[in-house]
């Protein structure tokens, strides 16, 4: 079938930076935190070449931020991550994964401590304000739950610092990786962070004014003419190659965090009081019996992969691939999926069933190589 | 700009009616509850009549259900809503606002009662399994909660009972509004509903097996060839002409269940242990100061409304048109809008501020002329 379109409503949220982005021409929305997020400009091959020779704009204020302000903040924010946020000073983000008391994913944030009792929770696509204010209320927690109008910015690609430095000063550069820092922008004090959904580098930019928004996005636009800037958005092939999951495609409810991968940034040793990190704790002790890997597919490119595919080994099920595209760079497709343990060392052979037919795989490391250019 | 494509991942869950409805044709999709629903099958006027004379199949999977089950599953429900559920019995349904300790919305669901300890909601677009499985833990309760997999298929228009009838008999005929009964397809019972998102009458079917939701949805539309049944969908015509709210879309997190127009789905004299019932009795007591309004606005066909539209009163502001379309059986615009008291009485002039310009409007009755048919 043709790629059917998408109904807008006001429900599927619009941003600042919609107005703009729909006059530079995006071909593909998704949905998101249920906010439009664009997939598409030129074509996913062209985007992604360009991400990584230049710089572009995207806009992600899907990534909704979940505000928790007051005396109990702290609490409740080790409450909400099995990340040990014991040393986890002000001015600092970190991959925050969020799970139930079983320890299946419920989302995986960033974290940034704005004040002592004041934390930004950077939200996938799941309704977590309704997960941490519910805790706050079941729990008589003394803390405000709320998602702020706050639409992040990303400035990505290898020469996003340039740009940054160009419209917010040289200071822009000091900031550390996963570090963030308050810089003026006509007058205006703008939370910009070393973070973005990309391995390319750049900054997460915090919008907090919807004008100034706008304002702030030609300035970055304009700032990057002699670079040839862009529009852009997360690439489905960049992110893969880097790694990068996606909650609800490569991994959901149904997988713990340890399942996901994300064992490091889980405290299976320190003494934290977060839902779900006893459960983690067993899992860890009895053993994986699955887990998130990466594969190269052989033959042609592959169709788009909207289902997980069937993954096999010697005839038997293994497991399944829930995202892959064609990588023109390595010439070959790259994938994420979840695989059963014994397969997932790389260098594994699998078979995948794709739509158009089985195809040779083998586990690779992720990131794929060459993913980062730093 | 022309409308922009979806891009399709698992993120965005297929159901077991994609494949079918994808090849009877769907023009357009929307994303709900991270699931994909159709909006439009030949197009919205012609889906309209279809729907207004005759019999569709829809693909409701969207609706997701969220199940509490075990001995403090009734405690849970009452708790997660303002309605009064003391005399709620198994084999009802109820429409059971869900409400923030402010009495703000935060979902507008069909609650059904399964058993004495089961019940199941069945959600519009946000996820309450995150909010009512964090008060569960928050407050210690004894319920297991979580969204089964459950695809509710709808069978709308004045011609479906005669089609229920053919596939799952005539006791079908005896279901009574906003119950449901359990019938037997293929030897496996399902539950059926007298439920639907239209004011055309008709039934929801709860599908709990994928397989076997393919061979009924095949059923159904070979039991409707008699009647030219199709494939169809939630109608924004219709549904604005029978004033049923999209919560996301007319109400949202920022309005309370009084100014939703739900004070009387709220227990607002009885004794029930509710979040935010203390809330909207304080609201009721002080008086409220918008309310949802439908509003007919002259002119031509308004164009698609994206964004929330002013609506002024003597060139002060006095709320938005939040959901609008041409009615081709009205000859006019209809519409929905949060609206200043003072501004709601049928027949209250205002000025709609449209994209393309000025209209004139008048707040109308809700449901509007004619909507249903029954």
């Amino acid at each position: 079938m043709n790629a059917p379109m998408i109904t807008l409503t006001r429900r599927l949220r619009s941003t600042p930076f919609t107005s703009r982005i729909e006059s530079f021409g995006v071909k593909t929305y998704t949905v998101y935190n249920h906010m439009l997020l664009p997939t598409q400009f030129i074509g996913v091959e062209d985007d992604y070449w360009h991400l990584r020779r230049s710089v572009q704009v995207w806009d992600v204020s899907c990534e909704r931020q979940v505000e928790l302000v007051g005396p109990d903040a702290a609490r409740l924010a080790q409450l909400l991550t099995v990340r040990n946020l014991s040393s986890f000073a002000v001015g600092r983000c970190a991959y925050a994964p969020v799970v139930d008391h079983d320890g299946h994913l419920i989302n995986d944030p960033v974290l940034s401590r704005l004040a002592d009792d004041r934390f930004w929770l950077s939200v996938s696509d799941s309704d977590v304000v309704l997960w941490a204010g519910a805790l706050a209320h079941g729990l008589g927690l003394d803390v405000k739950v709320f998602e702020p109008d706050v639409w992040p910015l990303a400035v990505q690609g290898p020469l996003a610092e340039d740009v940054a430095a160009a419209v917010f000063g040289e200071t822009v550069r000091e900031i550390r990786f996963f570090r963030f820092a308050p810089l003026a922008f006509e007058g205006h004090e703008l939370l910009v962070a070393r973070t973005g959904w990309s391995a390319q580098g750049g900054f997460e930019i915090y919008v907090d004014d919807a004008e100034l928004g706008g304002a702030l996005y030609d300035a970055l636009m304009k700032a990057g003419e002699q670079h040839d800037i862009r529009p852009g958005c997360p690439n489905l092939i960049e992110r893969i190659e880097a790694g990068l999951m996606t909650y609800g495609s490569d991994v959901t409810r149904d997988d713990t965090a340890l399942e996901a991968g994300l064992g490091r940034y889980c405290a299976l040793d320190a003494p934290i009081d977060a839902i779900g990190i006893e459960a983690l704790r067993r899992q860890a002790s009895t053993g994986l019996t699955r887990q998130v890997a990466g594969l190269l597919i052989e033959g042609d490119p592959v169709p788009a992969n909207r289902n997980p595919w069937p993954v096999t080994a010697g005839g038997e099920m293994v497991g399944s691939v829930t995202s892959a595209v064609w990588s023109p760079r390595l010439g070959a497709n790259v994938a994420l999926g979840m695989i059963a343990i014994g397969h997932t060392p790389p260098g594994s052979n699998l078979v995948v069933q794709a739509p158009d037919g089985e195809r040779r795989a083998v586990v690779s490391e992720v990131p794929f190589p060459g993913a980062s250019q730093r």
